[in-house]
């Protein structure tokens, strides 16, 4: 179910049981060859595709389109949210629809930059109110493994405007990819340095980071299969119910 | 232009003195007869029709679709903003644009509730920035006197959910308005009370405060037509700059 | 009853139906002609009147002085609060008096730049307690129909110390009016733009805002009267509870 | 100079050097004898005397009468600001003149709850800029021994509503003073406690501390006179300017 | 009982009526002749001992070594917090054990920019549950008339890395204190003026206020000893339970 | 250098090229076995080896050690700094000695608690500053590969209370381990759900996730000498400086 077209009468008629599913991306530079609403683009498509396969488990709100972007701010165009606005945004949107008594939420998140914030703002709510059931994941972790056997690249994950990124994006919006611009992009700290944070204008010399010139429809649309089954199979499993059991073999 | 569609380098290349247009909306209750998300349906399609008769002078950001409903709250399926967390994502979406050199903003709001926001987040801005050009408005102000003559019932002015809104909605989205459950509603406090602050489950049986039962995607067509004029207008005089000239006759 | 000077015994006896009355003002730049205490005194001077009027029925606190006056600080000797901090300000004394069982409150102003603040204020205030009544209104609107036929200058309205504020000045303190210095001052946007946020250094030459010059105490006797008596009015509806009634002749 | 009844073009003409006196008060419970106003009255009046005394060389500000008074808010009456609200209040005072080029500032106070806020707002602004000029006391401090000689009661010092405090007001408000109240009142920890916490329906039993039925006006009169005498040499020392001199006898 | 130290089951297990202490010290200059750490080393080494004494009435929480300390922040190394996070990290030590039951808690602070903090962290927390017991000071004013009858030169009280600090430094810890360095310092206002906000560059050549080439390492025992003994004192007071009685002799 | 026990004249001589060194920890619950210090226990005793083996290129600062732990509240004694003091603390500590000049700051962390914050403090302040050089990391980071070959029981990673840190504890603070209640907890999700947020009460049935009974201190020791050997590394890695290389072959 769509929130955004639904009347108010017509939710009040949902089981609370029903997972609110809650999209969250960016508006950022994607390189000279991707539109800067990348992320929002493929989150948005992905979780529209997830309620449509389980449309009575899911309810999907509209996609947090404003980012936590600040590290890609050099880059003209680029939209972002302050950290505390974000995590005000995405915070409110629960709270909302907690009012209303749904108590089960997943965030699926489009943009890095967001992750540490939808965590942050899921733990608050959670100490907050400890009957919530509450989940965050980017949309790309439920492709797993799948992912390095899919990209052709030396790079095996999924970075930013990068092999994965633009093959997605000319899967589902082909019109959209500046194909002449397909570059590949990205600088690395020299030794093997942990846990250094930098900004997007430093590590990359036009904005993308990864092998783009790799990419194509075919390799999208495995990624974005995988992106979506295994979202599906998450929100039934949460709608469901879970329970939580021993790790231990024979607890006392 | 369409920001969200653009690449950085297609935005490094764009005119300064461009406007930049933010459309702020909500999701809502709209009565049973209208979806949550009829105020930015209805404000977006507004804006693009804008950006599309003036795209060289018109920077079209996404809307900010989160707006302050906490006064619809006691509806289900109303999501609503923090005061602060509304204001903060305007500021920064403005700020942003700021930081890569545009200087010259307007709001195009589609919901009363963010109407005073609206005000503050731009005082703020100005106060801080004496050199940007700001402004924001209802779309619904841009109608002016053709609202109280295209609508027929006894409310002559845009309320909620109401004979005007409800006639936009079967111009533009008739598919989803539900037209057996449209109704008249409203109440308003006896004697003649100046400002009193009140919630829309106070004030409304089931949401709606007007004559929707007299709306017509005719009476649709004409409002948002004086809309969509009245704010292409007001982009072009702002993209062609202007000044400020006394009202005294003879000022010394 | 004033607040101030009664002790707290007394107003532990007091109806917790009465209605609280609480004047803002400012302190800002008024032009050459007039003290920085304009908006103070005058709201001020409005609500101690109709205190006096309705003493049994009101609780009047002193006068929140300090406004939102950041569109006047270029112009020396202008205080202004930050937006939050008169927010605050505003929202504890109604809390304040709230703990002490009080749950009818109005705001009267005296200062165009704190509007939407107030009604912030007092709509985060309602949305947290449902049960308050709560109003703000500029005491200048409930002077009605009357500016435009008292005024004889070309602006029909209230604006910045212009002909009806340094009419009023004239009328109650005629003393603080640098008569010779009264001027007409003023300066508005070419073309008929909407909404546009300006500073009062961008839009007068001196800090005034109409036809000052044409200001008579005469004048000003007429507007205060007709303030008070609407705000009497007001008070006394409020102190005599209201009721919410339907809009539709045959409400189902 | 009174700065509220000032025109800007009047505040753009004094010596920058001139010394902004800000009075600094409450609105609280003081007992079943004095008013809630009694701090801000009583500040007040010290600060127009001290004003008129040394007005070529004060700027004296409106009252900010709005305290920290929570330890008072079991009290019917008592209004409260918040900490930062108030903190915030006296803060955005003394930028908007430090905008206008005033530098030297003293805090004028009359509620011991407002004074570690004091200490903290001035402590924030000479931190952010070392070259204002900022001070604060409590116009009591300014008595000094006098107060344990003029009083005759057990406690020699001022508390809240007691001998001091009533005696002042009834040399300067006596109107206000319900004589027929007065009453001795307070509660102290059994033995030496140090730096204990209470709020005032703890440690008094109906709102005073101190032998209040001790009070004349002829004690107030002469506390009063002193802190007149030791604020106005205050403030000619700041508008004269001071130097720091080495407490070593011989520093190399 | 150090909380550190202790497990969980094992602070389950203690009696709610102890006596929660906390101290708060510094990391900021103490002059050419003692360490950043000074404040945080004595405030610790005293709670310490005094844990040690009346183990069973007490728990310790480590030493909340951050203080406010940006008058200090022109020399180099001075670590500050902001005031609001050096108020949140001390009201989310109490609140946490709030939350585990206890509701007695002691403030034992070693540098004097930390006063007005604990002061309104703890009456914040006061009026938020007036159940609570809650105290603060410096264990410095726990030394009472001692100072000066110890101290031998012409400063007669503690101030900052004075005789005083660098005697218990010399006691406690003598390998940190550079005796070479040890240097008399301080400048103060000329004339008699009373509350004036100073940074320690201004009032200091090197950092130092007092007359620290007079410390002795006996010197600091007796002091050390005497804010053990009297901080003892107080917390046994405190794990008693105290009542507080009438400053009136026959209060009706 | 540990910047606790130098002087301010020390610091004002060191090399602005020295990498600060921030640990960051906790007091919280680490179930019946392990004391509430054990995160800060052990991550000061890390970056104290760490300091002491490369104290030319380091500055020690005192260990941040009120953390993130409102997931641990449920257990008595766990303290939890709010999420945004946490954050502030952290903030301010590179502040303060960014102004003094300094700009390489890495954060080793104790607390899986902290780590989201770590990020997005660290982000904030290169978003503001890009000059600076930061970085985070768990110090449990820098064990590599070697905790899947250390530890022996079925859970291959270091979580809480666990195999892991009990062995660390049991090498470095054997006299603070419960050997005897030494105990393995643990619940997990059924199925494979990705991102939940759960409490530590949730997911655990004493506090502890892992296999602690199968602890020693020879696995303690081989965890701790390759954490102290891979952040000495990296230490000497900052120190040097280190530059960004393309990833991309023949980079154009």
């Amino acid at each position: 179910m769509k929130l955004a077209h639904l009347s108010w009468p017509e939710v009040a008629a949902i089981s609370r049981e029903t997972v609110v599913l809650v999209p969250t991306g960016s508006l950022e530079q994607h390189g000279p060859h991707l539109p800067l609403f990348t992320d929002s683009l493929l989150v948005t498509r992905v979780a529209e595709e997830v309620e449509a396969r389980c449309s009575d488990e899911v309810l999907l709100t509209p996609t947090l389109w404003l980012g936590a972007s600040g590290h890609h701010l050099a880059f003209p165009g680029t939209l972002s949210a302050s950290f505390s606005g974000y995590e005000e945004a995405l915070t409110q949107v629960i709270l909302s629809l907690k009012r209303h008594g749904f108590h089960r939420f997943f965030v699926l998140n489009g943009h890095g930059g967001n992750t540490e914030l939808n965590g942050i703002a899921l733990r608050k709510l959670k100490e907050a109110d400890p009957s919530l059931t509450l989940g965050h994941s980017g949309y790309f972790a439920f492709i797993g493994e799948l992912v390095g056997k899919t990209l052709t690249g030396p790079l095996k994950e999924i970075r930013h405007a990068c092999e994965a990124e633009a093959s997605l994006m000319l899967h589902l919006f082909p019109e959209l990819v500046r194909q002449e611009k397909l570059r590949d992009d990205g600088l690395r700290p020299s030794g093997d340095l942990r846990g250094m944070v930098h900004l997007f204008d430093e590590i990359t010399e036009q904005g993308s980071y990864g092998f783009a010139t790799l990419a194509t429809a075919e390799k999208g649309k495995i990624l974005y299969d995988a992106a979506v089954a295994g979202c599906v199979e998450q929100m039934r499993a949460l709608a469901a119910g879970y329970t939580l059991d021993s790790i231990v073999k024979d607890p006392t």
